[in-house]
């Protein structure tokens, strides 16, 4: 007997999963366009080459490469790398494809460009829960627009969505590399040094500013630059983004986020928790201004995350232009909603059962008049009632026959 | 310059495309769904052991293969061959991962399985006009219905999702390989033959049969068979499928074909032009009943394809289940919609300029209720206004300005 599994890491989903993830990609993908952004799409593969000059980071080594085809595979060149033999990769995020097309068609473009992107992206990550190694993406990014109304418009129309898609607690958690950076130096680290005292403030959540103090000895970092870092820290974390005037961050950052924050509380009536969390980093080297992640109950990640990248798109592509962007997390969001049930006013699916001595004409002409209320699903009537009504259940929540029908008998409901 | 096309082969859709790529996705899969088909999903990486199994043919040399990562990959080994380098596959279409799907979950799912596949397939091709080598596939599967009835349903509900896209000149051709053997078999030809004949048939509509004549002969077949068979064709093309009963075709099944043009007729109100076609052929080996295709103007290539392919699913997993299906062919059909300019009255697109002196709040209130309206979005006022009306056109269709609007100013209108 054969194994019939997907490939590790990568999932089937079965008529009720990939129900709720369509209609959740769609109240996403309408929201998005409803505030005015538009939905492009790139292709899954992707020139080697160019995913390659990208700022991957690990993603580069997680990525999958597909091999050469025909003549152009030679396994018998002599010390063969693995250069000689691949030819595409598979994308690993939307941002690069999105920067190479933004490249491509600027020359059309409005600027500001408003994209919506949706779509799969590959990593071959350890797989754990969490961690597909094929995963859908669902993102916006504003290209030319180096003001923080682009940060407004995107973490609203994100809010939007989580709110249509039925969250309603939701902690907005809002920081600016700039913050982070002033505070690094003023510390008493050296430039080069932000982006590793970086990866390790990004776990303060996790381990607590005593765990943060540990890392940071490990790395082997001076003693009096981590003591002065965690004691701004603490006050930061008591005093909040006001305290941080005191460590040389510029009055113009601090501005550009407090008015982020208050217009955000004001444009969602004060219903969410939106705030300043100088533990908010976010892993990628790109990023050059604010970053942002939002959580909700019952899952501990983010479940958006963004930020700003004025400098990727010219680094990758030469073409310079202010880019910010964030996206939803579909794999995390589509399991939550499965997990809360939440309902979205779909039609129900109904079986109509018929018999061989129905008129296949009326079977149709019955099959009409439901589908006005229903998805209606036509089957023979199968000799096994019992077992067919315990698997039918997967697809359907109503079940009659055609003469039942006929006769004016109640709809038979299953669940 | 770099260059930042798409890998050969593949596309970027912007805007004005992946709107219309995005609404026909739509409405085929609401019309599916409404018919009674159940969404599944399925990965695009795919096992390379089991897509090897599979009655691929040609496709198998098109596929796209990932090498291994990290350790696995081991260049130096004597005498590599492709089989020592590569991991997964591609999928090259949708009818393989859902035999897989199948035999992972048919405990659970009923019988008859109807089931719908909208995803991306790869194949290598040759890049040319409508051979993309990532394409769309979007399928209706029926599992588990050996009778007509199932064909009945998958093909009124392709067209009546092709009229609900705007197709209202539609040529429905039918066969059954099952007449098809017959035939050959009458004429002389040799059961292990059949395919090989039947590859030159499938060419009727393009070479004729002076042409098919010659492909035979230079293949190298007895010319009193090849005198007979066109003889028997030319009966058939002029006389229709009752002169099949004269060569061996049994009566079920042309009895069979005959119930499910002439039940399709009356569904469709007699609308289209549906029909017996002996030329009907389809490619793939592992057809064994009827097959169909869907013509319409503007496009010489079919638009839906398929047919029943009952040993498939027992050949590649083992176990027995027949089946049929169909699929719309996306790529062309989103190509006809755009050259006819459908349209689905969608709400259209509004760009909202702010000036810096305009309250952020008051924009974002006005942005609230044109969003009633339209897809609004928001554009800081830009210097050059002529170059801002020459792009937006490509996102939006109506400009309005905060202030204009306050001012109960008309809308304007870039079209």
């Amino acid at each position: 007997m054969k194994n019939f599994n997907p490939v590790r890491g990568t999932y089937d989903y079965a008529p009720a999963d990939a129900k709720v993830r369509e209609t959740v990609r769609r109240i996403i993908l309408n929201c998005y366009t409803e505030n005015g952004y538009n939905l492009i799409d790139t292709p899954i593969l992707e020139n080697l080459e160019y995913l390659n000059s990208s700022d991957g980071g690990d993603n580069l080594r997680l990525m999958f490469k597909t091999i050469k085809r025909g003549d152009k595979l030679d396994l018998t060149k002599p010390n063969l790398t693995e250069n000689d033999i691949v030819e595409e990769g598979l994308r690993y995020d939307l941002t690069v494809p999105l920067a190479r097309f933004y490249a491509n068609n600027r020359d059309k473009l409005p600027s500001p460009f408003k994209a919506i992107q949706i779509g799969q992206a590959f990593r071959a990550e350890r797989p754990q829960k969490g961690r597909n190694r094929q995963f859908t993406q669902c993102d916006i990014d504003i290209f030319g627009d180096n003001t923080i109304n682009a940060e407004l418009d995107l973490l609203s129309t994100c809010i939007e969505t989580l709110t249509r898609i039925g969250f309603n607690n939701l902690v907005v958690k809002i920081n600016d590399r700039a913050i982070l950076n002033s505070i690094i130096l003023f510390a008493g680290f050296k430039k080069e040094d932000i982006s590793t005292v970086s990866v390790t403030l990004d776990k303060i959540d996790k381990i607590s500013l005593t765990g943060v103090t540990m890392e940071l000895i490990e790395k082997g970092f001076d003693t009096a630059n981590i003591n002065k870092l965690i004691e701004i820290l603490d006050d930061v974390i008591l005093n909040g983004i006001e305290a941080t005037k005191k460590y040389g961050v510029e009055e113009t950052v601090i501005e550009r986020v407090k008015y982020l924050i208050d217009n955000l509380n004001t444009l969602t009536l004060n219903k969410f928790d939106i705030k300043f969390d100088i533990s908010i980093v976010r892993g990628q080297g790109y990023y050059t201004g604010t970053v942002y992640e939002i959580y909700t109950e019952g899952f501990a990640g983010a479940i958006v995350g963004g930020g700003r990248y004025d400098n990727m798109i010219e680094k990758i592509t030469g073409i310079s232009a202010p880019a910010v962007g964030c996206s939803i997390g579909f794999e995390p969001v589509t399991m939550l909603v499965k997990e809360r049930e939440l309902e979205y006013g779909d039609k129900t699916n109904l079986v109509l059962l018929y018999d061989p001595d129905d008129d296949i004409l009326t079977v149709y002409k019955v099959k009409s008049e439901l589908k006005k209320k229903y998805n209606v699903s036509i089957f023979a009537r199968p000799k096994n009632m019992k077992n067919f009504y315990d698997k039918v259940i997967e697809v359907a929540s109503n079940v009659t026959s055609v003469k039942d029908y006929l006769q004016g008998k109640e709809i038979k409901n299953l669940k």
